[in-house]
This record gives C-alpha cells, structure tokens and sequence, in this order.
C-alpha cells in the first residue's frame, strides 16, 4: 500500500483498530449465541457488550502479543482487561482462531468491495455524463491507429460506460463470493460448538455461512474476488490508454485537466503530461499482480496450511486500497477530461475525405461500374489526395468517368457525417436503457 | 493443445472445418435479415442456403487464401464456387471480417463452455456419490499436515463437491460474458449495416448482441472468462493435491485406480504412482496461464487492433482443451478413486489417542481444574504416549489425580469419535440440499 | 503451437521424430560408456551403433506404446526390431526412464536456445543496419506522448540494438542453465549406474552432467530459461511498440512494408495497418505466459513428481516456437521498415519551435535576466505560438525584451538542432564499439 | 512491504531519508563533475559538500512538495535551507529528474541485491554445514510420494545447495544488469549536460553509465532483476516444502524447531506445525507476483511514459524487502532443523525391503533366470510382504526357488545400504568441490 495512491476510507478498513473491533463483534456475538443455546451464562454474554463503546488499544495488544506469541489470545486478553477475566472467560469457547480470523477477512474484503462499487458507480456516472454531452461529437473512428471511418466521442464514452458497467455486475458478484463466515471449529467439524453460533455471528455480520468449511473458508472463493478486480483493473488500463493516445501531441483530441495554477505549463504549453492515465496503467499492473498469488492460495493442504495467509495480508489491503484509489483516479480524470472537437475534425480530415474512399467505392459499384472499374476510378482520385494534397471529393467531382455514373448530390451525399451517427441513438439506448 | 490432453468433442469445436460452418451460418443469417430489410433480394438469401449441407473443403480455402492473403476472402470465394458467383454477391455486404470472425470466437467458446459444464457436472456427480458413500468414514482432520481432531471422508468430498459447485456457477455465468455477438461494422456505429441484422444472426447463433461494440466485441468478456476458467483449474489442483498426500507411501489413505493387467505394479506392489493427480496438477497450471495474457488483452488501442488475435489462437483451443480433459481425467479418477478406511484408522490411532488431548483438557477445566493444573495433567500423560508409545486413554485411567475429577465414562466418552460426526448431516444437509 | 507462428527449423527439433533419434544417440553412447567401464560386452555397445542411419518409424513407435502403455519401454522395443533383441538387450541397462527424458529435453532447449540466438542475431544486424542508416535522421523525442526535445531515429534504432544485446547476452546465460544432461538413476543417487556413464553422454550430447539430481534435473534451470525469454520478449513488444506508435496515421514517421501487390491498399492508401508489430505485441504475451508456470514448476515433492512434465510438453515446443518465430518476424520487419523523414520534421514542427523553448528560458537566465522575468518573456511569446499559430523563433526575435538580452544570432542558435546532437556519436560509440 | 515480514536493513534502503541521502550525493557528484568541466564555479561545487554530514528533513521535504508539486524541486529547495541560494543554484544544472530519480532506484537495487546476497550466503552455509552432518543418513527417496530408492538426508541438502548456488549467480548477474546510471537529460541526448558528470557519478556511485538511455533508463534490465528474483523464490518454495513433507505427523523427519518455552507443545506433542515453511510458500508467491508487472514495464511510449513507476514505488520495496526476509527466515529455519534419523529407517522399513525389490529382481535376471520367472519369483514374495506384512528378505531366503540361483550371501547384498550410498562422496565432491 503505496500512501499517495491510497484513500483514507479504504486504508481505515485495513487498519488494526478496524480488525480489533471486528474482532470484538465476531466474539461478543458468538456468545450471544452461545447463551441462548445455554452454553454459556447469559449475564457473561451480556458482559461482553460492556466494552461496545471501546476503542481497542493497539499498542497494548502488540504488547501483549509480544509475550503471549498469538495474536488471538493477545486480543482476548486485552478484551479481558476491559470486560474482567471473570466475565471473559467464556469468550472464545469452543471456538479456533481461524473461526475469528478467517470472518473477519471476509468482514473486511466485502466493505472493501462496498466502496469499490462506490468508486465504480462515480466513474459510470462520469462516463454517462460525459457520454450525454459528446454523443454527437464526431471524431474519426481508427483500427490499428489508423483512421477507419467516423464514429462520435459519446461513443467512446458509451463503451466505456458500458465495459465498466459488466465490471460493476461482476464486482457485485464477487462481493457475494466472499461475503461468508465460519465459525466451524478446528477442522470444520462443529464438534466443540454449534452451528447456530456461526447463524448468529454471519447473520449480525453482514455475511451467509459458509455451507462447508474446513480450518478455514475455501479460497477458491477470494481467488474469484481478486481475478474479478484484476478484469476491472484492465479496463481502467483500456480507458486510459485511449486518453493517453488522445492526448499525445499529434492528436490532441483531448487532455487531462490541467490547473491553471499548476506550474511549468504555459511556457511550454505543448507539455501537458497525460501523468494520470499513465499512472493507472501502472497501478492496472499492481491491481492485476495479485491474481496469480490468489489463485495459487486456492491449493491447500488437507484441512488447511497457513501459505495463504502471507500472501492475502499483502494483497488484501494492497489491491483493494489500489483499486479504489484507481477509480476515483479515473471518475475524477473522466469528470474533468477536456475534450477538443475542433481538433478531432481536423484529424479526421487530414486526408481530405480519403476515409469515405470505401462508401465512394461502394457506390460505384452499386451503380453498375464493374469492381475493377470502380476501384481504379477511386484509386486514381486516392492517389492525389494522398501524394498531391488534393482533396478528394473535389477530385471526385472533377472526374468526369466518376460524375458519369454519380451525380453531384450522390457524391456529396457520400460525405454526410450523419450516414454515420444515423444509429448512434440506437445505441444508447442499449446502453443507457 | 497437446494430443494426449485433449477429447475430441473439444478439439472438434476448435477445428478449421467447425469454424468455416459457423462463419457460414452467420452470413447466410446476415442475408436472410438483409433481404427481410429489403436491402438485398429475397432469392440471394434463400441461394445461400443452397449449401446448407456442404461440407466446406479446407485445403481449397487454404489454396484461395495463398493467393488473397485474407480468410474471409478465400471462404467467400470458396462459398461462391457452391453457389454460384451471382447468387453469392450480396453475401457478407455491409459487413467487416471481426463481425464474422469475433461472433465465430464467442460461438465456439459458448460451445467449449458448454462441454465444460458438462464436465463439471460429471466431476459434480462423482464428489456426490463418494461423498455419500463416505459419509461416515471416520479420518483425521489435519491442519499444517499435522493431526488435528477427526473428520470424515464425506465431508473431504463434500466441500470439493462445494468448491466445484461453486465453480460450475461462475461458468455459467462466464458463459453468459461470452455469448454475445456483433454485426456492427468498421467501427461498430453500423453505418453500413442495420442493427437488425445483428439481432437477427445473434438469435440465430444462441447469442445476444453486444449492446456497444467497436470494430470488436470488447475483450474484458473474454479476460473475465479465461479468469473464471483459471480460478476453476485451482479447484482442481487443490482436489488434485489432497489424492496426491493421501497416496504418499506413509499416509496409503487412497489410491488411483490401477487396473489388474496394469504392467509392473505386482513386483513392488507399493509403488502405485498419483501420476493423475500430478498430471492435473500440471494441467491446472496450463489453464491458468491464460489467465494474464487474456487480461492483457482487454486493452485495444482506440476502436481495435489485432494484438488480442494471436493470443486467442492459442488460448481459445489450449485452454479449454486442457481444462475438458482434465474435469474428465479428475471425475474418472474421483469415480474409480480407491479409499482405504482402515488405514485411515491406523493413520489416525497413530499417537494412541493424543489427538483427543485437547477435550481433556477441556473437561478437566470445566470439571473444576485450574487451567494450570488440567494443563499439567494432560502433558505427563500425553509425555508418556509421545516418548514411551504408551495410549493416551490407559495412561489417564491409570492417573488418579485424573481420575480423581473425571469418571472412567467421562474420560471414555472423551474418545468417543461420534462427537466429532454428530453435526455431518447437517453440513450434508447444507452442500447437498 | 500455432502453424502460422512457426518456422520450420524449429517445430522440427519438437518433432517426434527428433525426439527419438536423441534417445537414441543417448542410448547408444550409454552403451558406448558402459563397454568402456567393463559392465556390458564390447561387441553389443557397438551392435546398437547398427542403427545409426535409421530413421525411427514414429507410427510403428506408438503402436508398441498403445500395448506397452510407456514411451521409453516402446521405442526400446522398436529399436530391438533394428538391432536384434539379443544385442538390444543391454541398452538402457540401470537407467530410468527420466534419465532420457530430461536429457533429451534440454538438448531440444539447447538446440532451441541456438535457433533462437540466430534469430536474436537477425535481429541485431538489422538493428544496427538501420541506425547507421539514420543515425542523423533527427526527430522529436517523445516523453508521455509529448514533444519534449530534439533526438534522432538512429538512437531509437540504437536503444533497441543495446536492448536486444542485453537480451542475447542472457540467452546465452539461459541456454547455458539448461545445457546439463543426467543419466544417475530412480533417486539420482547412481546405485545402478557409474557416473562416467553420465560423464560421457553428456560430452558427446554437447552437454555438462548436472552436478546432482535426483530423479529429474532441478527445474529451477528451466524456470530461469523461460524468464529469459518472457523477458526478450517484452522487449520486442517494446520495439513493436514504437512502431505502432510511429506508423499511427497522426504521426506516420514510419511503415511497415506493404508489397506493392498487397491489394487493398490503393484505393485508401492511408489505410496501411501496423498488422505485423500488433501481431508481435500479442505474440509477446504469449511467450511470456510460460514464464509463471515455470516457477511453479520448480517446487517438486521429493526426488521428482510429475507435475512439471504436461506443463513442458506444451510450453517446451509452444514458446520457444513463437519466440522464434516473433524474432524473425521483428528482423524483416526492421529491415525493410519504412521511414518518413520528412514527416519527422514537419511533427517536430507542428508546434512551429515551441520545443525549444526551455533552451531560450535557460539562455535568459544565464544571460543575466531574472528567473521570473525569463518565465513572464518566454510565456508570452509561447502563447501567441500555442494560441494563434505563430512561429516562435520570429516571435522572440520581434520581443524588443527578449533582444534587449539575447542577440539575433544568440537566439537563432537555440534553434539549431545540432545542439541536441552533438554526442550521438559518442552514444553510438558506446553501443557499437 | 508488511513489518511482520521486513529485516531493518533492507527497510532501511527504501526510507525516504536513505532515498534523499542518494539524491544529495548524485547531486553533489554532479556538481563535482561540471565544475572539473568548468560549467559551473568550483566554489559552488564545493559548497555542497558544507550538507555532507546533513540528516535531510524528510517532513520538511514533504511540506515543502505540497507546494511546489514536485519532489525533486522540494528537495533542490530544502538542500538550498541548508547550503544556502547562492551556492545551490547551480544545483541539478543541465539534469532532468530522471536522471537523479533512475539512478537512485538503481543505487538502491544494487544495495538491496547486495542485502540478499548476503541473505542467500547464510542460507549456502547452512544447507553445506547440513549436507556434512547428514552426508550418511540415510531415508528413502521417493518419486511421486513413493517410496523409491534409499538416498541420503545429505543429498537432499546438497541439492538443494546446489539450486541455491545456482540461485545465488543468477543474482549475481542480475545485479549486474541494475548497476548502472544515467544522467543523459530530457531525451537521452545529453544535449544540456556532458557525458562525463554520468560517468564521474556512476564511478562515484558504485555504478556503470547506462550506454544508451532515453529519459529513463530501459527497463528490461529491472524486468531480468524482478524475474531472477521470482527464480530464486521458487526455489526457496522447494526447499520449505521438502520440510513441509518431512514434518507431516505420518512421515515425522524432521521438525522446524520448537524452542522449549513455546506455549501450547507439550499437551499436544504431536502438534508441531511447519508454519514457518508455509510461510515461506506463501512469501514466495509474493515475490513472485512481482515478474509480470516488471515484464509489462518493459514497454515504455517513446522516450519515456509514467506508468512503470508506480508499479516500482511498489515491487521495488516490498519485492526485495519480502526476499530477504524469507532468505533469513529460510536459513535459521535450516540451521536449526530437527532431523530424525531413525524415523528415516523406520519409515524406509514401513514396507519391510519391498523397496529392495529391482535389485533382487535384476540379479536374478542377471544369474540367468528368465525375466518372466523372475518376475514371477520376486512378485509372489512381494505379495507376502504387501498382504500379510512378511519380511522380503525373510521371505526370499525361505523361497527355494530363489535360493537356487541366488546364495544367502548373494540375496542378503541385495538389502545392503552402502550399495545405494556409494557415489555420495563423488555427488559431494561435485557440489562443494
């Protein structure tokens, strides 16, 4: 986790206070549990919300763990401190670390999925926002970098809006792969505690029970999770990839925002450095790196090993605060993105019409001029826009084998725009619904 | 894809014959909507299907596409040689080569998916039936590879038959990523095609139209679906890994099925080799490889380039060949997988009863005993196992400041394996319904 | 492996036939060996050499195999045919059959990693052809897609030659890890077989017997060759990378070479795509996905598994085929890539001098003005460039502050690009030597 | 980079004062450099040393950067508090802040890559002091997890000496391929700055001038770095997980050790668990997700884009932080490894000479019976020993059939150890010479 690519409500769900307290609950709800089954005294239940208003002490507990060597029973010890011994005695019972540990991941990874689909839902709106108001700017279209044939920027928008969208059902998706609890005892067993506990806690969690759980909760699970953030990672990389072409000198079709108090710009007014989407192409990187690991965890032995566990306390926090902070990156840059019309019909016409070569070739043989025919006739009228400069519906209109088979009006009608967005509405409409 | 990892129903959808087949059905699709719009003539349509029961000549498309150095190109040429140049003019009109050549990916990987689900249902069926089977096969619980307290067989099978449950999910909806289609043109704005002839070639396909396409249908579907598939492989590589440790020569809980006649076994009749497991162990690997690259394909600069295509060549058949032959290569093995009850007995009887340590332990404390004192008691008795082979039990009943707090009944019933199986119906009852 | 990604020499060492014919040579140098050492007659090591001009029937091989279920097992069967069961009976005497595996596949990597320096030699004369070519060929350099100062296409070329140098030079070091060859039997430990029988093999195979095994070669030679070539082959991406960029139609300071027969390209002669460099980018990813399976491939239970063993048999032939064939294709295409000169310098220009304008700012400041007077001079000046399209040099040179600082020809000489020049021979001298 | 998995030394490379630390000296180097050129005055040059002994103000520092926006104008700014303006202001004259920011990273990797040396020498002479003491003890080799050949415990350690020695010059080279610096200006030209304030500061820095640089230094050399790095961390997963093996409570030959007071043994022997080697598994994976992102760094937009570096700001700490860690943690996990010897024996003996088998059946071969009736001989022997726990030796010595062609002295050499251990001392002398 990386400070200057991290938001603070994302980092507090990482941090031990928050653990602590999820701790906290997890317990004093399994003894809730556990009193109403009349395993254990209620009054010793109750004394555990004694400490509700509590803010766990961190440094104490590390102290704590530096004698004891297990994180757990540092924890319950404080709690201890807190509640007194006689009324923390029960707490716990029957129950494994990995019951408290493993819950609580999960507690963490599906607020962390929560505020991801916040961040998610603000680059949608942006990309919907900005889709609207572009939904007729034409810009030429390009396959291969190349100019193909003219589509509008709120297409491009649209598209956007609509990939992050199926990230966003898929997000939703994941959030429900990881949204369970187990508190199943030491190999899954329920033999030292009652599956209504695990109802109780997982019900007051916010989490469904695991159906069947070993040690701990089956990581194929958050091998799901961290692929599906590796997907939208990689198409925050796709979106800003086509700014950062955007953006580059020649083509100039738009640009990050760029503050007018920001330093060094005016004197070199050219460089403005699209900094912000080559950063989420990086961070993309960082998000998708944790999918091999996490998908390596999923093999474990037996009824559990602990590999698993060094691996997610690195990318738990890691890819979740990367993410989050690579959306809100994004929905800002989109927010704010400035877009040059002017400039994408100037690109768009640098070959002077070159690109309604295919429609021109197309109406020639729907005329009647046999294939060949028709392709020298374009051929010929192409190659002087290309070498001379020419512009090519001047030339078309000058030839005189073309305008024998085309009238004016059918040539010029080959350079309408609107043969082009005729279906854009149609589109949206997909989209946008 | 590697001949002795592949079935042929899968090899089958990847072949050049099935593609040409698909690539005509969406034309001759294409043209049936187009002569509906009026936009080419109803006997055109109706032509192309004159070669509905043709089987298209591979070589001589190859031969064609020497010469045009296009694929398209060469099947169209090829197509008119069936049914006549005239009648094929209008065939593939207004349409660019992706619409044909990505709708023909996600057909073929729609129909991968489905053999796939066929396979994870018989790999299903197989976990079920042992399980039932096993329900009650007592064993020992391990975590670290270490003795913990006993579980059953059942439940071993039980939370695979959930894991893979939970995996043939996440392939139906993998699935429904893929299933889309596009008939939109150089840059998808349909400028020169209806979008009615996509809704029509997709409902034809058993595909739905990709609701914004560029040139492409937009590959963060397929990252999301090779990512599904690696996550699926994990699976199998941790069910994989479990029949690898139970066969290790100390453990001899299971064993592949070796058939009588099989060659070399009855002279050294331990040395039965998991070289299935191991070989899905590999295969997993395989699969998941295609995990990255299909993420890195998600990114197309503006509204495509060709970048993804070679990756797909690969990934495309590879990846679902390995992981169909591997969910029959695991369902065969799960079906014929040979369990050894007593060893798991034996395996389990290892250290004459100390893995019940812990409910002593339990028992004392809760009969009174301080936490110190119980601690004290268990450890000279659990000692004397550890170092001298004696049984835990017998050492206990022999300890009268043990028996002093327990009852010989209650120090017996300490052992008795059915408190740690009493809640296996309920967890049956949650995986199996 | 993908037909149209393969080049002949090297699908050929993956070629079955190949396969046998090293296990052969293996086999009969083993003889050779163990006559030497006294532990098989003379006259039957010398019988084996009797099939030194046979080429083994690959058919006739697998049809033994389907009946003997074991690959060596066959074609020591097929190889009795040739030489008499009597004389064949001492070939492979206390080997196992991994002895010839793994011997076997690193003489094919080693072969490979040949086949592969060739093409990386391709790859460098190109390189170094072209940027002797223009190494004065002066363009903008690039920093975030922005003009940022003055370079030549040469160093580009230059940058590319070094890169492609380092990787050579870890080719060599990769093929280098895998050139080890071991005959020492089921655990590696020699019981059955004299190391001067590995000794020898290994020297005639062109081998270096690996120091110890067990029953396999450690594969963490292998790892480490195929990370080398995941990392050769980012650098192609790299350098396909720059020619995506430069061929994109804004820019076009380079082409890919399009034959003037390719049809299709007259008619809309701006219409020339990037197809082969795209194709390199995907190719690249390809390459690089063996690279995580061959780290995991390293960790082996004991004294070997067979885990590794399908994910080599495809990432053996699959990867070293599509490097191969990815650096050929890089060579023709650097050596007949088409560049544009005089487009670089109209982009250079496109913003009529303002590159320079950091060099003026600096010239100010040493000449006396103050930091912010330079800034407010310069500024001014930039803005009637960027905001009403005039030139910049004529612009300072009209600014009575500026002149009342710099003279004419103090300013004209900001402009000169040779300034930015001056050490490309130096540069070049680095690199080339 | 998690504290529980950190060592202070290498933490301490990528502190922010250890970062400013480098950047004061490439500065003031510089300044030498130019000075000596008689670009800038000597005093000035001189007077940077006067913050030689300067512990920089790292909050300082940042406060200033949220002004200026730029981290290395606050730190010019901050160095200019201490020396003073005047003498500050030739400071950084002609450099961009790559050349100070790349150099560092590299300064910065070279230190680290000398940390793990170190790290990878402890673990070298802990697995040699291992090798001797357990060069004769011997245990059963096994391949698939069952029980093959005896080897030795020393083979297993000289082995996996030997990986690591391999590992230990990877790392040399790659060590190798980050030791160089840049200071080459905006585009590499070196237009602003000569070539000999590069080469005086790499010498000064411990490094070599980067032949051929753009903005950046290329970053292949970092992708080889990272890719070496997941190399040996494979091979550190082989290793943890031969103990993981060995501990495993059926097979008990060996123990990570316990040390005495660690709570919570005694009660359970038994429960010992291999956490450290499972940790060490999963840290493997963390340094292995580290190679793709460093692969796709590769590829850089012309002279230079942002996006590698934060991917850097991330792998470069938490990569190097997390191996070195493991490296120590694998090394004291070796030197005090618990092996147990007669649980070898024991375990060899599980199956009472079955493994002895080949042998007897190869000296009957060998003694003139068919390969049919030997097997015959060898298989209804074995039987009794599989079925009904006979002694193989017993059971041969009592088969008259046997007796016939082979002598009691001849059968019982058949069972004789030192025939499998009598190269070890060659295997010895090839790893550690």
């Amino acid at each position: 986790m990386i400070p200057r690519y991290s938001r603070p409500d994302m980092v507090a769900i990482w941090e031990p206070a928050t653990k602590y307290r999820i701790w906290y609950e997890i317990e004093a709800h399994a003894c809730d549990a556990m009193a109403k089954l009349g395993v254990i005294p209620q009054a010793n239940a109750d004394a555990v919300w004694k400490a509700k208003d509590v803010t766990f002490d961190v440094a104490r507990i590390d102290e704590i763990e530096a004698v004891t060597k297990h994180d757990v029973i540092a924890f319950l010890t404080h709690l201890a401190e807190h509640i007194g011994s006689e009324d923390a005695r029960f707490v716990h019972q029957g129950m494994t670390s990995s019951d408290v540990l493993d819950t609580t991941l999960n507690v963490q990874l599906t607020r962390a999925a929560d505020l991801l689909l916040d961040g998610m839902d603000r680059v949608l709106a942006a990309l919907k926002a900005r889709a609207m108001e572009h939904k007729d700017t034409v810009r030429i279209g390009r396959s291969h970098g190349i100019h193909a044939e003219p589509t509008t920027m709120g297409l491009t928008f649209a598209r956007f809006y609509a990939e992050m969208d199926r990230g966003r059902r898929r997000l939703v998706a994941a959030r429900e792969e990881i949204a369970t609890g187990a508190i199943s005892g030491a190999v899954g067993t329920f033999a030292n505690i009652d599956p209504a506990v695990e109802e109780h806690v997982c019900a007051q969690m916010g989490l469904t029970p695991e159906p069947i759980s070993t040690q701990v909760i089956p990581r194929d699970r958050h091998a799901m999770f961290f692929a599906t953030l590796g997907v939208i990672a990689s198409s925050i990389e796709n979106i800003a990839t086509e700014v950062r072409h955007m953006q580059r000198t020649e083509v100039l079709e738009a640009e990050e925002f760029f503050s007018k108090g920001q330093k060094g710009s005016s004197a070199m007014p050219h460089k403005r450095n699209p900094v912000l989407t080559e950063n989420l192409t990086g961070l993309a990187r960082l998000v998708r790196m944790s999918v091999v690991p996490a998908l390596e965890n999923v093999t474990l032995w037996h009824e559990r090993d602990i590999s698993h566990s060094s691996v997610e306390r690195a990318i738990g926090p890691d890819t979740t605060v990367t993410l989050d902070f690579a959306l809100h990156r994004l929905a800002g840059l989109i927010e704010k993105l400035v877009i040059y019309p002017q400039n994408m019909l100037d690109n768009m016409n640098k070959f002077r019409g070159l690109v309604m070569s295919q429609r021109v070739l197309l109406a020639l043989t729907q005329a009647g001029t046999s294939r060949e025919d028709a392709y020298r006739l374009v051929q010929r009228n192409a190659m002087k826009v290309w070498e001379e400069g020419k512009d090519f519906q001047t030339e078309l209109l000058a030839d005189s084998e073309v305008t024998a088979v085309l009238s004016e009006d059918e040539i010029r009608e080959k350079f309408d725009l609107g043969y082009h967005t005729k279906h854009v509405d149609t589109i949206f409409a997909r989209v946008f619904g």
